[in-house]
């Protein structure tokens, strides 16, 4: 399948963000072909993240404008630049903010899915070949996100930061795990690893907790314990497995002590899934002595401090930390489309929105008022 | 082999602490009989650990005097209590500070050896079945030290805290194993688990430390960094496979940053053998991001705090803790003891001392000098 496009420049349509916290604006960009170990591919479907919302709203980081952003989508191959071997144009594949470049310690460890060379940047706005952008308007480059930028209809994305997948999957509901659903899931699957009949507590029910809690379900955890201090969280929780809530503001008691209440002495496992250190904290500490594990999954802010007294940790409770659920994304994430494809894996009950590409901003509504966990954004209309 | 003593109070020498800090003095005190699921042992062998010193001193506990102190020992077997049916006179046992009843959530879990009944406790001076003492002089209790109380020729111990063993095994070596040794030995191989050919971060090289550095050398790891404040450690360290040392005061960085520069990003493994929360923290900062473990062996001060942040954590860094080596004292030490046996571990480099039980108070003025690793009382002339 020779494209007619490869090698050319291609116009097409982009939501840029001009200016940090100021509604995207559709524009006709340039999106310049892939060099040495770049993918060009065209963008189907694609979700907004808290992710994105926060590097627009630009507080706390150094500000890159203009930018376009978007990180979780679905899309098919347009063209692949020179030494790419893995992927060929039609291949259908999910671009993943951090990639595997299957050469360093990282990629080679069973343990880490930390590549050196692809892991997340958040404040390079360009391409690793040549240190410049592919997008511009009339000449002036619009930067990159992520390496994924995916609120284009076309984009450009190293070969490393793509999983190629099953083509009968449905990009539309798949698209949704290029990250937070994938990192909630595989924060339980991968590395919490509760085993079948167990109790698992679950800190923050966003999108990200909630695939946590989805894991904890597919594990068989007979307990799921889920953990928020906004209550209106609590009915949609039960579509996930979650069993029993608890709002931390209902009690005068550290939510550590009500979970080690309810449990006799703490759950089997707990996945943080707020960003918040407080919630960090309660989660190691609400584990059992002797075999419970904490996983952390919220990014923190800079200048957090976590903090517990080491007694703790010598009770053989052990924390560990996890980034994009500990899934290689090229080496695992296909498997995770499969378990979606053989009915394990629920991804419908994410998706509560769906707009047009030309609604994009209402996406960024949804999110802000706290209505949405997963919007839609479908580029063709 | 029916025991002419069993069923009756046994007179013999105990070193007994009167004081908080005062010398023991060797007094003859009665030992009564065993009660249900007790054992009465004569001890052959006990050597002195930090924990003894830390509670005859008295500094920042309750102190409870007089008392029995001693919980690194090798005995036989004198007579047993009812319902004791795996112990019977002659066998030859490890008494240990922390037990094992085999039937409770600990005791049934694979992952800990935390056991609701028998844990270690330190504030207890009595049995567990009457809630008295088993020795005596004259008429007044003389308190018991963890449940063991090894600085007698003859001591009750409850059957879960006591070890059977290989009775060809030479109890004079093999005592260290009730306690400093099997930790530090358990931390590497049990918690840590370094592999073949990887790099393990050792830190304070007291006994604890030396037998986790043992244990990685057992694991065939290539590099072993031995770290401690006092650099009259490392030259004895080298007998126990560290190959580099670092002294945290050589440098104007923190330890942690040393060791990143010298492994590349930082360690595979490390186990903290100090005590010292900046040490725990150092520990866990210095092992390397995507699969390093830190394990947590020293026991803290009361007030410390544990403190990082947690983008250590979530960089895919763990962080564990343990108690006794992971080891289950019955299930686990007899293996332990097998180590020694087949000439895998060994124990003579930790034996710097000797002294008949006479001159008990040597080995504390040894210990208190930082001369000895472990200093053997030998209970019969
Ligand atoms: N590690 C990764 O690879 C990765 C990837 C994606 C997202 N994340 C992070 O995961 C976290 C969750 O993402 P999300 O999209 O689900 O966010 P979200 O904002 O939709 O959900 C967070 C939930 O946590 C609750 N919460 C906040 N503080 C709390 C506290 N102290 N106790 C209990 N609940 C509390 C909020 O009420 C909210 O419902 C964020 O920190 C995000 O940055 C991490
Ligand atoms: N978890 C358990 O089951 C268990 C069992 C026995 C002992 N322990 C603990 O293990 C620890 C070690 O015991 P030990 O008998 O080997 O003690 P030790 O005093 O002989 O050795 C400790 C070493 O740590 C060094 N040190 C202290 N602070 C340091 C720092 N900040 N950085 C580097 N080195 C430092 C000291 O110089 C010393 O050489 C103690 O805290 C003890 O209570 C735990
Ligand atoms: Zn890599
Ligand atoms: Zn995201
Ligand atoms: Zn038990
Ligand atoms: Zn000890």
């Amino acid at each position: 399948m020779a494209s007619t496009t490869a090698g050319k420049i291609i116009r097409c349509k982009a939501a840029v963000a001009w200016e940090a916290g100021k509604p995207l604006v559709i524009e006709e960009v340039e999106v310049a072909p892939p060099q040495a170990n770049e993918v060009r591919i065209k963008i189907l479907f694609t979700s907004l993240c808290h992710t994105d919302v926060y590097f627009w709203e630009a507080k706390g980081q150094t500000p890159l404008f203009p930018r376009i952003f978007g990180h979780e989508a679905g899309g098919i191959v347009e063209s692949v630049g020179e030494g790419v071997t893995d992927l060929k144009p039609g291949d259908h594949v999910l671009p993943v903010f951090t990639g595997e470049c299957k050469e360093c310690d990282h990629c080679k460890s069973e343990e880490s899915n930390m590549c050196d060379l692809l892991r997340i940047n958040t404040d390079r706005g360009v391409m690793l070949n040549d240190g410049k952008s592919r997008f511009s308007i009339n000449g002036q480059p619009i930067y990159h996100f992520v390496g994924t930028s995916t609120f284009s209809e076309y984009t450009v994305v190293h070969v490393g930061c793509l999983a190629k997948i099953n083509p009968t999957a449905p990009l539309d509901k798949v698209c949704v795990l290029s990250c937070g659903i994938s990192t909630g899931l595989g924060a339980t699957l991968n590395v919490a690893k509760p085993s079948k009949g167990s109790s698992v507590a679950v800190f923050g029910l966003g999108a990200v907790g909630l695939a946590a809690a989805e894991g904890a379900r597919l594990a068989g955890a007979s307990r799921i314990i889920g953990v928020d201090l906004n209550s209106k969280r609590f009915p949609e929780a039960k579509k996930f497995g979650v069993t029993e809530f608890v709002n931390p503001k209902d009690y005068d008691m550290p939510v550590q002590e009500v979970i080690a209440e309810m449990t006799g002495g703490g759950v089997d496992r707990s996945v943080e899934c707020t960003g918040s250190v407080s919630a960090m904290i309660s989660a190691f500490e609400c584990v059992h002595d002797g075999w419970g594990v904490a996983v952390l999954v919220g990014v923190p802010n800079k200048d957090d401090a976590f903090k517990t007294h080491p007694i703790n940790v010598l009770n053989e409770k052990t924390l560990k930390g996890t980034f994009f659920g500990n899934y290689k994304p090229r080496s695992d994430l296909p498997s995770v489309v499969e378990m979606y494809m053989n009915k394990e894996l629920e991804l419908e009950k994410f998706i509560t929105h769906e707009v047009p590409f030309t609604e994009i901003n209402k996406a960024f509504e949804y999110m802000l008022k706290g209505e949405s966990l997963r919007c839609i954004i479908r580029m063709t209309p």
